[in-house]
């Protein structure tokens, strides 16, 4: 298969990218870096990302900010980078990925164990991770017609990550980006759609 | 108590003013009537809401706009339109609410059964719906902290409206306005936090 990582980069894509390059052809993505550069905040970047790539078998994100910071002291605007970097920066993946994947692909989102789970100054996270998970949900139903799939992972906290990380998730269990990994192999290799994968 | 309904000339906020107005004082708000306008995708109307009303017991709102359409011809446009309207504008009225509300003060927030069972042409507003369950699921614990509560109320789709969306939700048993009115009351009256009410 033919398959685009946005955010290839990153701790997670990169795993992703070396499992799945083992028998796929990757095409690596990111916003400085990879093979193409992309904006996932803008439709005409994202529109050229797929003029370059040509058709695709799957199309893969592990990217997009959030906004951390205490309930008491948050904004609207600062809510709102939340929504528009990984929420809709994925979606936007996803509705332009619609129209170059092959019969038979897949889109694979990242959302992350907060939507289940909150901590604390998480409440943007959870909304944009719940809100991704809930446009899979419906998104499968649409896209099955036309035979293709729609999945998104949940990973807990990276084991890569979690030093950074670990006062924000106190008692969390962290996974290996290399076990992450294969939970986007599950959805691009596998029949489920509209599922979220959980890792945790 | 004294509670500010924002979406209160609607067919669901007229049904929960006169279900809560039976023993409560009610505070009216809606775009274009009602005693407070008020433009949730606004800051500074959301701000000269608040401080026109003065300390509250509870808040609620049964307002905003979702895109519907088929995933197929969807924009990203289309896409943020709903999370500026009803996702972010009752975000937005929720975080500014935090700082206008007594200690034992309530949130409610309205979703709507497409978050759980979606429907043809609903991506956007199962997103949505879900996204603005997350933040619940989330604030609720930062509240909790400081005396106060949020919940969120998802109703079926309303008797009143039923004709109207009727080819949208086939083999949806609607509901009565009235009877939805009653998951608000739980809400605002009950000790719980965080919670997803189904009218369903």
């Amino acid at each position: 298969m033919k398959i685009l990582i946005v955010g290839a980069s990153g701790t997670l894509g990169q795993a992703v990218a070396a499992h799945l390059g083992r028998q796929h052809e990757i095409l690596a993505a990111g916003r400085h870096s990879g093979q193409h550069q992309v904006d996932l905040t803008d439709d005409r970047s994202v529109q050229a990302l797929f003029e370059a790539t040509g058709p695709l078998d799957a199309v893969i994100a592990t990217t997009g900010q959030v906004h951390f910071g205490p309930l008491q002291d948050m904004s609207a605007a600062q809510f709102d980078s939340g929504l528009q970097d990984k929420l809709l920066g994925q979606v936007r993946l996803a509705l332009a990925a619609q129209h170059h994947l092959r019969v038979g692909g897949s889109i694979t989102l990242t959302s992350g164990i907060i939507s289940a789970q909150p901590i604390r100054d998480g409440s943007n996270a959870t909304a944009v991770n719940a809100g991704l998970e809930g446009f899979v949900r419906a998104a499968a139903f649409e896209l099955a017609a036309r035979g293709l799939r729609i999945n998104i992972v949940s990973p807990t906290v990276l084991e890569e990550s979690a030093a950074a990380y670990a006062p924000y998730f106190p008692g969390f269990e962290p996974a290996p980006a290399r076990r992450v990994a294969l939970a986007y192999q599950r959805a691009v290799e596998g029949i489920q759609s509209g599922q979220t994968l959980t890792v945790w």
